[in-house]
């Protein structure tokens, strides 16, 4: 019998090339010079192509924020204190953080799923603005990838199928799209680790700042990394691996909502750097998810660039963001509903009565 | 006694950095890494300092389509025929634009002035959606700028002096951000000219393919240009004589509006190429105005590097477009919408108890 992960996965179908023609052709009798709208009509016509619907309606938006922590911070590899984690949480769900106030610009409701935060949440209540916290938690953090693996096998298929679980009751409900992002200290650490093993970028050019070390930390923090990967030894190819010994809890759970996503035709709006390891952990377990996503910004992180290359994604804009929770992703929504838009509500040459070239 | 023009530029005052390093203040008090929302963080602090408001709501949004005809088109320099001017404020009437569809994503009205199109449009009623048609031809298109002046000085006056008073019946009734655009075929070529005068820049660098020439017409714009340079040799130091000189009404009106808006404190959204060239000469006429000018994207045209080089304007996303109308505008008070909730909505740190770094 299959268990979950894999029959998502047997779910998950290519992208008919022939919806992509189709949205393009009706976005060139719309009036306007045809391209000129750039990468809005790739953007609509991608999400066209996944729904395949030739005239959709963003109706249901949603973030869905992962948190988790990660024992690697005992090494001093982030700026801020782990218990901002959970603090963090408390103010998603109050509706205070940055993606709460970017979510409610794009029409999208937060979910903040609990993934492995190290404190009991499960008194907290819904929140504001209608946001709401999944508890699925499958650890109080992960233990220290610099001396061993992050997680157990066992433990990386439960933060998947966490993730699927999660997506998959949001979707039940209807779903047009889902912007990813997450929340947990340390979480650069684990994204560069990742990033290194998998696009086979020296660890030097994917680790960054995260939220704002100096250099003198920016040097340990190559140095626990590379310990990361010496005592781990992950084999690119088993992505369920790398994801096992470099975590978090949070990036499974992301990487399972994605495979969830694209198996029932949900386009993903991808935030950035953490989310994008996530998705290198997805695409590894199943190369269509690719089809399905949509990469928001360009991160101020390094190791960002070097996802986007392996992916093949190239993002709608480059605002310098790097605070995660999400926030690209949500901003992400709003241009692709600005693209979906058009399809739908502009006039075609021959509605306006307008000549063409 | 002051004309009205140099009473508007009379009234431009200097953006106070004071009021900048408030905005920064509050942004970083906000439960984030400082700097960590990057260029939206940068676009609240300009729109607080030229609000004069620590707290802004953009309850009125308007984009401004400023179209005019252009004799240069018997030159055949666009793909396009010279009635799809007319056509096309028809259709931003009816609200079936690109401009329409992404001005309503933002929350914003559209007002279309019609400076000098090629047809009588006072037939026309008010259109849908609170779109609002403002009669203020300064004449039926401009004159052929290959073969002499565009307009006389005192069209180019009368150009900027129809702007001004468009925008300045808008802001009577409270307005808190304006995006700029336009309409008009054959308008590529007036920028481009203006381009090459202001900035210096050989015309062949700043001279693009428009709504979608080929190399042959591409080359024959460029000889066009060049023709109307050595015609009517404009002084770049005189602004007005530059408008005159290589038009049109709408660039003119574009300018008016840039003015209107900086001595009524309003922050402009500026669109792409030929709303970068109407920035030129508004720059030209009064250099405070660069500080009221948010720009939204960089245009797929060639010279508007060369403009937002010269201006020292770093635009907001790069989506390829080139459509114009005030498209780009209209998704950049998107943005600056998002940048100005995050100081309004956000919680700092010690309302949402998270500890700092």
């Amino acid at each position: 019998m299959m268990n979950e992960l894999s029959q998502i996965i047997s779910q998950i179908e290519p992208v008919d090339p022939a919806w992509l023609a189709r949205a393009q052709e009706r976005l060139d009798s719309l009036t306007k010079p045809p391209g000129s709208l750039g990468r809005l009509e790739e953007v609509a016509a991608r999400y066209v192509a996944i729904r395949q619907d030739p005239m959709p309606e963003l109706q249901t938006k949603w973030v869905v924020v992962f948190a988790a922590d990660h024992g690697v911070v005992a090494e001093g590899v982030s700026a801020y204190p782990q218990e901002v984690t959970a603090q963090m949480v408390r103010n998603f769900l109050a509706g205070g953080a940055a993606v709460n106030v970017l979510a409610a610009h794009a029409g999208a409701r937060v979910v903040v799923a609990d993934l492995g935060v190290a404190a009991d949440l499960s008194g907290l209540s819904p929140g504001a603005a209608g946001s709401r916290l999944a508890l699925c938690k499958v650890g109080p953090g992960t233990r220290n990838l610099a001396r061993g693996p992050a997680m157990s096998r066992e433990e990386a298929r439960r933060s998947l199928e966490a993730g699927i679980t999660v997506l998959s009751e949001e979707a039940e409900r209807g779903l047009d799209i889902v912007g990813i992002g997450e929340m947990g200290i340390g979480n650069t650490t684990s994204a560069a680790a990742i990033t290194a093993v998998t696009t086979g970028a020296p660890v030097r050019e994917v680790t960054g700042r995260g939220t704002g070390l100096g250099e003198q930390a920016l040097q340990r923090k190559v140095q626990v990394i590379e310990a990361a990967l010496a005592v781990n030894h992950p084999d690119p190819r088993d992505a369920l691996g790398v994801l096992a010994a470099l975590g978090g809890f949070e990036i499974g759970g992301m990487a399972g909502a994605m495979l969830a996503a694209a198996a029932r035709s949900i386009p993903v709006v991808v935030d950035g750097f953490i989310c994008g390891a996530a998705a290198l952990i997805a695409c590894g377990l199943e190369a269509r998810v690719r089809e399905y996503l949509i990469a928001s910004h360009q991160s101020v992180e390094p190791g960002h660039q070097a996802i986007l290359r392996h992916l093949g994604l190239r993002p709608i804009f480059n605002l310098d963001l790097r605070l995660g929770e999400g926030t690209g992703a949500a901003l992400g929504i709003v241009l692709v509903e600005a693209a979906a838009r058009i399809l739908d509500e502009m006039a075609t040459f021959g509605e306006a009565g307008v000549s063409n070239a």
